[in-house]
């Protein structure tokens, strides 16, 4: 199991509506997730919507990113969130890991 | 069980030194976050110095820290590392967390 971390950033004047999305993901995207083994997902912000993004897989980010693009709720998920970036892109193409250089069990 | 998100700045001229350090973290300071209640904990940095972390436990981030603070290797271990930033502090006086606003499991 690899351990993934990577940031992007939202559009700090939309965080609340970007956070109050969040508490309610689609049930269909959560399985989308679990299905393409995103595991022990967290997000994190910082107040000027730096985000980081940390979960778990057997996969590389780029893999799991990749099963996640293959899905219809994905893309849908992604377009509606388009509007929280400063990027003329979907969220999940401005990702950037990030190195893991320290772990302790 | 707590997810916790923070981050601090490393030098960027540093970074290579830093991270040398961190594939061979004493085992006493190891030990102490152990006991400490810092569990799967990663570090993670941007080519530019910019480090997350993250750890679960079953304290906050504060309780956490201070645990680790009245351990004389942490002091040892936090000079070491004061060289290694901009500010004149130890790095763990730095540390800035991140609110979590999405977990899957």
């Amino acid at each position: 199991m690899k351990r993934i971390g990577f940031q992007f950033k939202v559009r700090a004047d939309r965080l609340d509506e970007y956070k109050a999305h969040h508490k309610a993901v689609w049930p269909e995207m959560l399985a989308a997730l679990r299905e393409s083994g995103w595991h022990n997902y967290t997000l994190f912000m910082r107040p000027d919507g730096l985000i980081f993004g940390y979960f778990e897989t057997e996969h590389s980010l780029q893999t799991a990113q990749a099963k996640m693009a293959a899905t219809d709720v994905n893309t849908r998920w992604q377009n509606f969130m388009s509007g929280f970036i400063d990027a003329d892109a979907r969220p999940d193409e401005t990702f950037v890991e990030l190195e893991a250089y320290f772990h302790l069990d």
